[in-house]
C-alpha cells in the first residue's frame, strides 16, 4: 500500500492508472486512501459499500474511490393505466429531502383512491443534433437540401452503427454559416445517448464527404441535452408523456380538505400565472423532485431532470370534480445501460418489473416512463392540495367559518 | 415479523408507521420485506446499506427501504482561485455515466496546469416568493404599495422566524389580480429553501392581515424553485458564480491538441449559437453533468440540477491563448442541512473542507459554490477541447496535412 | 431637375445631399423623380402627402421620398380609471387590417358599459445596458465592485447629459468577461431612448476611466430593445402597466354572448397553456395588435411593438361575473420627440389629449400608457369574447340547445 | 352636417354606422367632425389624406376618421442575390426615427459594395394552431391518432376553403386535456393569416365531429401569432430566411472604419452573449427596426414585427475578411391582401417590383421576403459597424495610438 501511495506522490503512478496494476477493490482502497492523505479527511464510510465493483468500475466511473448511499424510500401503492404499465407500483424514491416521500406517498394514495392514473406516450424519440460549419449561407442552403434529399442514405448510414436503434425524423436548421441536423431515433429500451452519438459521427462523415460542411460538434445544442431548451419543451425529447386523473369532489374534500375550485385556482395562480410571469420552461409545482429522486434510485442520468422539469401541470374544475394533469415533453428514461445494470439501481428498476430488455423491445423503457409520469402527478396533486387546503382554510378562517 | 406483514396486509398497519413500533432498522427491514412480497423483486442490495439509519428516517426520508449506492470518483486535483476556496481539490462526482469522471478530470489537469481557476461569487440569495390574490388591480397596487413602504416591518416578520437568515431584498411583481413578492435571504451555510418557506409564511401572514390579500400558495413559481426559469438566470437564485481560466497556446496545442481560434470556434457555434437556434436557457456543453454529479455526492437537494444547466459558457482568443469562463446565475448550495449530514455525502464535503458551518457563517457555502464553478469549468473545457480537437483534426485531414 | 437626375446618376451628387443643394419639398421631389426613374415605378401617391416635410427631414427621416398613408379609425368611447387617464377616450388606431377596428371598439364599449377600466402603472423607467469588456472574470468582479461603490458618482455623470432623465437603477450583471450595466432612468414625457443612450456614452466613459474595463456596446442587449426578451418581462422596461375590468354576468350574457365560465375556460386553453406550450413570452391573444395601431397613429417607435406584445391576459370566474386583465410590462411610450412631433400623429396624441410635456412632467406620457393598455384590455375582451361565444354555441349544438 | 352629429349625439346613429348613410367620403368627415367636437382636438391634418378612400373602408379599416403620414425614405442600391429577388433595390423605409434610414443606407452600400447579399428562403409556411378540448388525456391520445391517421382528409377539408393555399404539414400537440392542431399552409403570395383561419375552421368542424373533440379556440396560440414564441423560433412561421455576405478586410477598413476581429467581437458580446444573459428570443442589433419600417411602408401587418425581430446575426472572422448574416426564422408577409392595396403601400411594393401576385404564385411574397432578410443584413451590419469602429477607436486611444 504505501509503495503504491508513494508512487502516486511522486508521479511516477498516476491516480487513474491503479486498475492497471491492481483489481478493483484494491485499486479504490488505495485511491481513496490516497485522497484521505491528501485531504486529511476521514472516507470510511464512502469506503464501505457494498455493491460489486467489477462493473462499475468498467462502465459507470473513473478514478473510483468508494460509493455514496442515498436513503430509499416508497411511495404507493400507485395505480396505472398506461398504454404499457397496467398495475400498481410503489415508486422508489432516492433522496435526501425530508417530506419528499411522504408528500410523493399522498399523492399515490389520492390516485389509487381515484381508480388510478391514465398514461400515453405521445411521442417517443432521442435526438442528437451536431452542427456543421458551411462556407457561406448558399452553402448552408445546398447542404439542408442535400440532407432532405438524402433521407434514406442517411438513415442506412445511422442505422448502420447501431443494431437497435431506429432513425424516424431528420431536421435540418440553419443559423447563419451554422447547419444543424436533429436527428431523431428510437432507442428501444436505452435511454439511447451513446447509441444516437455514435450514429450521427457516421452521419457527419457522410455529410462532410457529400456536401462539403464541416463537421464541428457531434452536440452542435439543438439536440438539446440537459439544457432547459424549447426546442424540447415543443418538439420533445426522449418520451412525451401525459399522465391524468379525475378526482371526485368527496376524494377531494376527503382527502385533500380542498374543493375542487381552490385546487384549480392554486394551479392557476402559481403554475400557470406565475411560471409566465418568471418567463419560465416549467410550469409545474415539484416535478423535478420527483423526477430526480426516481432518476437516482433506477440508475438514470441524473442531469437528465433538467429535461424533466419542464413539465405543463393542468387543472381544470369540472363537473363533480377536477381533471388534473401533468405533461413532460421531455423525458430521457432507459432500462439497459447507464447505471441500469449496478445492483441497487438495477433492484429499484426490477421493483417495477421493468430491469433490462423489454418484450417487444422499448416496452420496459416505455412503461417505466408511464410509471414516473404518473409518479409526477402523485407529487403534484400532493403539493398542490395541500397549499389548496391552506388556502382554503384561511378563506374560511376569513369568513368567520375558520 | 410475519405478524407486521400481516398487519400491514391487512390494513391494520400502515407502511408509514413502522418506526412507531419498531426501531428504525427493524422498521425499513419490515418495509423492505413486505414490499419485497409484494412486488416479488430482490432487493437485498438496497438492504445492504452502512449508513446509520437513525438520523436518514429522521430527517430525509420516508417510507425507506433502504439506499442505493452510487459510485463516486473523484477529480482534480484542481487549484481553485476564489474569495473563499483558496486551494487544491479533489472534486467528489458521484455518477453512474461512465467517462464523466474521466472527463472532468482532464478539465481539472487542465486548469491546474494553467495556474488555476478564478472565481468569483457575484450575488448570493436564497428566493422564495409567495402569491396573494387581490380582490382587482387597484387591489393589487395597493398591496404592492404597501410592501414597498413596509420593509423594515416585513423583514423584522421574516427575521423572527430564523436566527440566521437576513431578508435582504423583496421584489413585489404584478401579473393582474396576483400579486408576487419575490423576497432574497441571505441564509448563510444553508442552501436555504425551508428557511425561506418558514419566513415567507410569517411575511403572507403580515401581508394578509394588513392589506387584505389573500396568500394562494407559498411559493407562487416566482422563486423559480427547480423550473428552469429566466427570473433565475437574469436575477440569480443561491450562489452566482463565475470562474475563468486562461490558458496559453502551449497549454491547449500540449494537453487538448487544438488551438485557440478552433476552441472558441466550436464554443461559438454550439453553446452560442446553437443554444440561442434551440431557444435554450443553458448556454453550456455539460454543466449539468457535473452539477449533478457533485450534488449527489454532497448531500445537495438533486432536483436543483435544473438550475445549474443554466450556465453560459465563454471562450475568446486573446493574445498567446485563450480565456475560457462559465457564469452559472443559480446554484443553490448548502453545507449544513438536508443531505449533508449523512455520514457518505458528509464525507464528500468534508474531502473538500466545507462540511458544516463556516468561519464566518456563510463561508462554508461560498467555499463549495466556487469550488463547484471551477469543476463545471472543468467539464466545459475537457469537452470543448475534445470537440475542437477532433474538428482541428479533420481541418487537417481535408488539407492534406492529417 | 433634369440637371440634379444626371449628377445623381453620374455619382457626382449623392442622394442623400439633395437637401443640401434643394428646399425640402424640392429636395424629396428630385429625390422620388430618381427612384421613380431607376425603378420604373409611378411614386405618385406617395407624394401627395400633405405634412409639412421640414421637421420630419430634419428630425425623423432621411432620403425621404414621400409618406405612406396609413388609414386611422376611432375606437370608442373607452372609459379609463387611472391615476393619470381619468376620462373617457376615442382610441386612434392607424392600421390597414381589416376588423382590428371593429373588434376594440366593441371591447371599448363593454369596457365602458362596465363602467370603465381600472388601470395602473407598476413601474417606470427606460433602460439602456452597456457592455464592457473586462480582462478576466477578477477584474469583471472588480469592475461590478467599483459601479456598486460609486453609484452617485455615476448617476452624476449620467445625470449631466439630460435636463430631465433620473437615474434611478444600475444593475451591473456579469457574463465571463463581459460586463452589463444595466441602468434605468426616469425619462418623465419622453420614451427615452436617446436620452438614455447619451447618459450610458457618459458613464461608459467614466467607468472606462475608473476600471480599466473596456466599452465594447452602448447597448449590449441586456436593456433589452426591440428584442423578445425575459429581462424586460420580468423587470420591465419602459412602463409595467396593469389594467383591469369587471363584467357582470349579466353583460357576459347580453353583449358577448357567452359566461364567465367559457370566457375563463378560453383564455387559460389558449393564452395560458397554449402560450406555455409554444414556449411563449406572450400569453395574450392580441394585444400587439392593438400596440400597434397606437404606435403608428401616435408617433411612438414601431418597432417597440415587439415589447408590448409580451402581455399576460388572465380571466377569473368570480361571483357574479368575470375579472379580466392584461398585465403589460414593457411599454415604452412617450408624448415628445420622435414622431409625435408630425401633423397627423400630434393631432392623434391630441386626440386623447396627451400631446407635449405632461404637468407635472411625465404625467403625459403616463397618461397615455394607462389609455394603452385599456385599450389592449378591449382588444383581448373583444377577441376572447369572440371565441368564447362561438365556443359556448358549438357547445350547447352538441348539446341538442342550439 | 349638424343633423349627422345630432343623431350621433343622442345615439340614435351609431358611429360606425355612417357609412350606411354616406358615401365614404363623407362618412369620414363627419365622423372626424364628432370626434373633433368631442375631444376638443383639431384633426386637420389626419383629415388632408389623399389615398382613395373606398377600398379602405371597404376592407382595411372601420370607423375611420383619416389617415396618419409616415414619411418614407429610400435605403439603397441593394444588391441582393436570392433564388427570387436577383437585382438591386431601393429599400422604401417608413419611419419616424430619425437616423434609421441613414443607418440602413450604409449597410446597403456596404453590402452593395461587397457585390451584394446572398438570400436563402429555408422553409415557407403560414400557421394556424386551434385548439380542442379532450375529455380526459386518453381522449387526447385518441384526437392525436385520429389526426395523424387522416392527414389526407384534413387537408382536402383544408384546402377546400381556398383556392391557393396548400395544406403541407399538421402537428398535433398535447398539453393534458388541451389539443392543438400545428397546421401549416403554403398560402403562396398571401401572408396567408386569413386564408389559413378559414381552412381551420373547416378542419375544426371536422375532427369535431369525428372525435368528440370541442373546439374552444381557432388560434390556440401554439401557431403563435404575434407572440414572442420560442416555437416560431425553432419551427419557423412565414418565410424563414438567411442572409449573408462576406466583406473584405478593405472593405471592412475603409467603409466601416474598424476590422474583422473588433467586428466578431462586438457581435459576440452584444448579439450573443447579452442576448443569453437576458434570456431573449432576439439576438441581434436592430432587425424589428428594418422590419417595421419595411411592414409599413408595404402595408404588411405591423404586429407581425414581433416575429420579425427574432433574429440571429452572426459574424465570423475569416480569412480575408468576415461573414456576416442574419438568420430570419419567422417573417410574415405577403403581396396581396391586407394593406398591399391601399395606393401608397401599393407604390412601395412596385418599387421593389413585388406587388400583387407573383409568376409562378408565391414568387412575388419570395421575393419581397428576401429583400428584407437582405435590409435586415444592412440594418445590423451598420450599427454592428459603427460599435466597433468607436471600439476600436477607445482601444487605440487608450494604447496612445488614437
Amino acid at each position: 500500500m504505501d509503495d503504491y501511495l508513494e508512487r502516486i506522490r511522486s508521479g511516477s503512478l498516476k491516480l487513474y492508472a491503479l486498475e492497471k496494476e491492481l483489481g478493483a477493490d484494491e485499486a479504490v482502497r488505495v485511491r481513496r486512501e490516497y485522497i484521505e492523505s491528501e485531504s486529511g479527511a476521514d472516507l470510511a464510510a464512502l469506503g464501505s459499500f457494498t455493491i460489486p465493483i467489477d462493473q462499475a468500475v468498467r462502465k459507470n466511473i473513473e478514478n473510483m474511490i468508494g460509493a455514496v448511499q442515498v436513503p430509499v424510500g416508497v411511495a404507493g401503492p400507485l395505480a396505472v393505466h398506461g398504454e404499457y404499465a397496467k398495475s400498481s407500483y410503489y415508486l422508489p424514491l432516492a433522496t435526501t429531502e425530508g417530506a419528499l416521500v411522504a408528500s410523493v406517498n399522498r399523492g399515490c394514495s389520492l390516485i389509487t383512491r381515484a381508480g388510478g392514473a391514465d398514461v400515453r406516450i405521445m411521442r417517443d424519440g432521442m435526438t442528437r443534433a451536431p452542427v456543421f460549419a458551411a462556407r457561406d449561407i448558399i452553402h448552408a442552403r445546398e447542404i439542408v437540401t442535400w440532407v432532405e434529399e438524402h433521407v434514406s442514405e442517411i438513415r442506412e448510414a445511422a442505422e448502420s452503427t447501431t443494431s437497435h436503434g431506429k432513425l424516424f425524423d431528420i431536421v435540418p436548421y440553419v443559423a447563419g454559416t451554422s447547419v444543424f441536423l436533429r436527428m431523431e431515433f428510437d432507442t428501444k429500451d436505452a435511454m439511447g445517448m451513446n447509441m444516437v452519438t455514435i450514429a450521427s459521427a457516421k452521419v457527419g462523415e457522410l455529410v462532410e464527404r457529400e456536401t462539403g460542411a464541416r463537421l464541428v460538434a457531434l452536440s452542435g445544442n439543438m439536440c438539446t441535452d440537459k439544457k432547459p431548451a424549447a426546442i424540447n419543451v415543443v418538439k420533445g425529447r426522449g418520451k412525451t408523456v401525459v399522465a391524468g386523473v379525475k378526482l371526485s369532489d368527496d376524494l377531494i374534500a376527503t382527502l385533500l380538505k380542498t374543493d375542487a375550485e381552490t385546487l384549480a385556482a392554486v394551479n392557476y395562480r402559481k403554475n400557470l400565472v406565475g411560471s409566465a410571469r418568471a418567463a419560465s420552461l416549467g410550469f409545474n409545482a415539484q416535478a423535478a423532485n420527483v423526477v430526480a429522486a426516481v432518476f437516482i434510485a433506477c440508475g438514470q442520468d441524473a442531469a437528465h431532470v433538467v429535461e424533466g422539469s419542464t413539465c405543463i401541470t393542468t387543472v381544470e374544475k369540472m363537473d363533480g370534480g377536477a381533471y388534473v394533469a401533468v405533461t413532460l415533453p421531455s423525458l430521457p428514461v432507459g432500462t439497459v445501460g447507464g447505471g441500469t445494470g449496478l445492483a441497487t439501481q438495477r433492484e429499484c428498476l426490477e421493483l417495477l418489473g421493468v430491469h433490462g430488455g423489454g418484450t417487444p423491445a422499448g416496452a420496459n423503457a416505455r412503461t417505466f416512463a408511464e410509471i414516473v409520469a404518473a409518479g409526477v402527478l402523485a407529487g403534484e396533486l400532493s403539493l398542490l392540495g395541500a397549499l389548496a387546503a391552506q388556502h382554503l382554510a384561511r378563506a374560511h378562517q376569513e369568513l368567520g367559518r375558520g
